[in-house]
């Protein structure tokens, strides 16, 4: 029931061909499809200020450039994930104030300023071929709003490495851990911050490292406090969800 | 938003205390909790004449006959699955009239005549183990107003028994096949009737058959065309199923 | 025992050259090779009107051009799956009026008018990269005389869109839900009909989704009733699974 | 090196009876052991006014008793957790004040009054059967200073009784859903709200749920954003989590 | 269609009553039901002089006995695998000749001499744990026919105790591999012999053997050739297995 | 000790040099890589008349050459497994007279006539993509003696097809049965023929076939006796233990 | 061919009843049985001084006392691993000087000095219900003559407390490091020694962690380096193979 | 804090211009990052005279070679894993005197001697192709100072190959066994030394070897003990603990 049917509703009460009984009765009954008008679509209501995201994975570089185009024209902020550097060439022949983050395989465009206060988020890795995951991550948060400081390759094989980097994380809203391997930096994080450790296993590693699951496991089976995962890999997942933590409500 | 809140709302439209553009953005404005008014609860409808089931598992004698005595009180028809004859003894002092089907350890209790025309259904096992599987599936359609032929013991090890009962399958609306070790009797029996089958896959058997697994892969991956199948030892959801695939719309 | 051999047991039975008592022993010991001719190939009765189906995978164009061909010369009506463009190419030189639908990967070619009389499908998707494998199941559903409705797109992240399509899902004869990730969508759809879900893993995702894994358990444990589940992207089981759902018998 | 020996270490350069050079380089080499003393223990800082933890699970009664006595003598708030009717009955009698939460299995003492200032969760669970997990987490939020709603068995195979209950998560400032079978409500929570969501998967289910391996994976590859996830019937966890989410920084 | 059919339909062909042709349509078009007559029971074939293999697991000492009770009636050798000294003590009420072979948990009754020729096979395990396993496999080959020589606890953790015994083995029709943990034994014996070795695992072992998948994927992934391995701790498999290929044609 | 250095010390005892005690104590004593003279190569017993294999796995071209070459000039005969026709044309370069089964992907040498003398093998397949690795057992077994009957794409979704052909199975002394997807091939030829099978999983198939596992579980559970697993794809095992099977004795 | 057949054999070379080659042939095909007197019993070198090990699980009381009685008698020290308290009250009547290490659940018996010098071993956990297991190895350790010290509850959630032990750790020979759930001690404690670190994953948590395989693929996947994994729980094991290690050549 | 701030707070106390107090204070709370000049840089100490270590998958040439280069400059010994030839070609442009080890894929590059003294270690294999891994092992072994034996190609399958070579590996510090398929290797080898084996399971095989953990579960679960697992295919990470244990102290 589109905003039409549904005012003409409204103005048969008002001009009583239609009696309360009557169109309490059509209300009640509506059938699903007639309720869109009702489903308050949050998400404008989240999102505002934050970018649009297109997940680029199997998108065409044509297909990911006319979405950012539409949606630019709108005035909107937008974010692409999964994007290699052809899909940016391509898209940049559209949308040439796109900006390219290329660890991160991001493309970003703005054209609103943010109205979301956001906090601090540290995103923290193990090893050097953790760090696309851990772009991703930093670079969607930073786009959210939050601001970012980036300590890596600090995987607790050499723990000083970690320690004397620990000012950095001190004292930030939220902490993303990004490992592979035997995931274990979570953990010793989780035991030296006392703020929410968004956890991302990743993919690397060889053996029975099982594609990130050796990582994913000990991740969940972590024996610090405050600690929530996110799927294999899942940079952007990783930096939503650690900005929603750090934000100023 | 209630039926008397929403009746106030268009008795003020009528008498034109409300315009109708503010009526209509209270109304595109509810925020969810008031929803509830609209969300037909097709449940009834689906369920008219058919039984109101209780999941029995995990829950106590006391608390099953007191929910199948509040919902007799309604004039429901009721099953309860997963109930021990212990719990039945509990019933049957609350609810005298409550019947029980022991192999298929399920409660029920007639109140009203179904008014489902439903058509019929041949639950088939391997093996003697799977029966009580196969029992929760065929009084399960049974109580749902399908007529059911039972064929057990036909597994593919000695085929010949399959094919002697094989008069009693072709022809039925949906058949249930219940298997556990290698979960070979779905695909056969796939191959030889022209309806849907409904795959149950049992933890019967031992070593490697991982719980049920074994087969339930089996059943998966069956070169057969025409199978569903629902979760491993889930006679009441195979019942279900086929019951509705059997009904005369 | 071919029919020219089983007619001269007869005649020999007619004219007392043979006992009844001997004719009856030499049937009763037949080799299994010699019952050929009394397993009724039921294939014939069900898929009257059906199309002929090839599978595709693993064969060379011109092995599915020529076994096109030659049933085609039968006037069957042909369909087959997992067939890439290059295929199609190879095909169409041969058998010019076959069809391609290119997204379900399927060639079709239409000989005779299908006398099935079907039902409805509707086919759900949550994702748009769900659309491959829902398309071969719609394109099965239609080839197989099945009217099709497709609602592509409308996952439980935005819940709203389900909803809004729901006045196109309800009434169908069987609905076929295809999601990938955590496959929540079989269980909401499960709750929201009352037909049977044939419910279709895909393997969309990454990270623990273990190749469609994670999505294959959701939908085997579905909190919903009146679900079946077929293999991981096995949209062509789907679609015939489906459509013998919706047959009018 | 505890306080007194880095003293006199001091007071030794400070009488030259040591060189800077000489006291740096006994700084600097200084054995793991004896670093002790700078391991800011921040433990202490987090937990001001939350309670200790005791993890009950393989303790004896005796032993939490004794924990809880002694933690309780220092003035600490404390929380016992995984207890049974059995251990609450010994403890009551070393510590007659200490307070028993039944369905989540939690044993609390009140010594001090919370200073952590923190904000509202939302305990949310698809079953009947996740309540125990469910109120290990509400009762742990609760504990550590959180304000704590329950909305129970809402889960998605009736969607209508979850929709008839966003009014009371609406506004909160971390979800917690539990769920087992396919776990498909945190996804479906995860598109209506605009706060983090903590998913915590349940053992409940049967079949091929794999002792909630099937909601685990489910909630990983949750096709909504803004989701952690914990261990499986990790209700203490998720609880810790939801309540560092949302305290007041 | 019986025997009584059968001949009646013969009968009248034989008085003309019936055309060939009609009585070859009847025959052709025999439904599945009737074509029992012809389904040769090989198992007779198979089994003469065989015991009749009644499988213990899951069924009553009363259910046990009536079985045996009625099979012997008929002077059928007899053997029931899986039945503990309480089945054997009720069975031998009803059956006072039956005998129990205690570790191999096997009831036996011998009623008429084997005509079956069979060679010898040798049964071998790695460690004491795996003795009731070689048991089952043992007596089961026993009383199929086979002579039986045992070979136990050596293991290739101390393999000179292997090659101390490798002259009983050396000549035997068929060997018989039982082990747990690693399952190297298998893989070793089967570089020593040259005959076909069937390989059983078993559960024996702990920590990440898996319920005896670790010594199931050892033996499958055999480096020596000549390996046929049953399913985790089937001993009555493998004997059986082993009879067959000892059998004197 | 070679046969120079142990005939030196029998020398030494029959010169009274060296005392019998001390002999014996040599001999005694021996460390592992001296007792190399006596460890009977039973592997050329076993193999007389039977070819010499080459796995020619990750081998190049010029690698099997050479060792084939080499083989050869000593007079015997070789077959190689798992090469490429590239790898045949560099073969047939160096060793002009070896022949060359594409489907099975063997390359072929004779030198001298088998004496072997053995007996008969049924190697069957459900569907037409299990015969690259049902040739390899074919071939296999064929080189090492045995008579060969193939009964291919006879899988259970259409059982009278494998009726039809089981009079070219009765009869065999071990049959091979081959098959991907639920497997379910190997349970039924195991209830119709009395001799050995050995069960060969391919991994044929898609979605949660898991690379031919489901096959494989599938084939261990069966709920028929006398089967003998080998690993997945694995044809040449199975031809080679099939073939030890069948060999008279 | 023991001791006195193989004299008589060199007798007779001495006397010249037997030719050198003819003997040389006799010694060169003694059938594997025969080879027995060669196998050097390295076992005996080995053990020097180590105890003789029974692996009590499975085996009754009585067993257990018999050997360890046997054994004794012969002066051997023993050791009985996964003995229960009335293991070791049924065994102290057999033998009363036997010792018994409840946490370790290990019974042992001194006969003799050891001669094995052997160096020190740290045994390190996590938690404190890893103790169990890690006491299985500070026991056998100790038995087998290491020096053992015990480093306890140091687990990484709370780092500093491992740090204020590391003054016990530096310096030994080899360290167990005992850990279940994450099992992220061993990679911390690969990075903070310069030793050997044996890693033993124990089954302690709960959820996904796999009855410890969770712990297990956590120290496979170790990014530290100089790591040996044993089985889960393996207590034994890992105080076997460190003190193999920690020897003094 | 570093040096100079350290030694200014140093002087400032013998100045008296801070108080003991004071700076003890300052030190006591020094946050983490400034106790990085206290976290002994242990790796200097063990590494001593052993080379550098660069894992070079997934770096590309260029970044190798000025890692080499800067590495070298410093007059570090070092070696670089995972490097293909072409990564060489490239690396010794910019560092000619590098060596590279093919089958192993490792760099070496040597600018001091070694001071540490190490003994032997012997590297089997089971197959020929296990040789990549241990030449991974056996090179990481010889350039960190070890003595290296190899001996490869003797698995268990042709059990009297090892037995020929046995006097190889008798007497070394400690045996790497390196084998896919099941592995049975480790479990012999670990029967016959009596030094600690480090297993390392390949991914070589097929079929059910699942990418390597049907050798590694075998090896977890051997039944000899004194054996230590490393992660599959990982050659560096065993020659490299294998050295630990054989260096002398």
């Amino acid at each position: 029931m589109n905003e039409k049917k549904l005012k003409e509703l409204l103005e048969a009460v008002k001009t009583s061909e239609l009696s309360v009984d009557d169109a309490y009765n059509q209300l009640k009954t509506l059938p699903y499809a007639d309720l869109g008008f009702a489903s308050v679509d949050h998400h404008r209501t989240i999102r505002t200020g934050y970018p649009e995201v297109i997940y680029g994975e199997n998108k065409t570089p044509e297909q990911i450039g006319m979405i950012m185009n539409e949606l630019a024209s709108k005035g909107d902020n937008i974010m692409a994930t999964r994007c290699s550097a052809e899909v940016y060439d391509a898209v940049k022949k559209m949308v040439p104030d796109a900006v390219y983050y290329d660890e991160a395989r991001i493309i970003s465009l703005a054209r609103s300023e943010s109205t979301v206060r956001c906090g601090s988020v540290a995103v923290v890795t193990a090893g050097t071929s953790d760090i696309p995951v851990a772009e991703e991550a930093a670079v969607t948060a930073q786009l959210m709003g939050a601001e970012v400081t980036r300590v890596y390759d600090v995987g607790v094989a050499g723990i000083h490495r970690l320690f004397a980097r620990m000012g950095d994380i001190i004292g930030v809203d939220a902490v993303i851990a990004v490992a592979g391997m035997e995931g274990a930096l979570a953990s010793v994080l989780g035991g030296l911050v006392n703020v929410p450790v968004v956890a991302v296993p990743t993919s690397v590693g060889y053996g029975a490292n099982l594609g990130g699951l050796s990582a994913l496991l000990s991740m969940l089976n972590s024996c610090a406090n405050g600690i929530g995962v996110v799927n294999i890999d899942n940079g952007f997942g990783a930096g939503y969800l650690a900005t929603l933590i750090a934000r100023k409500h």
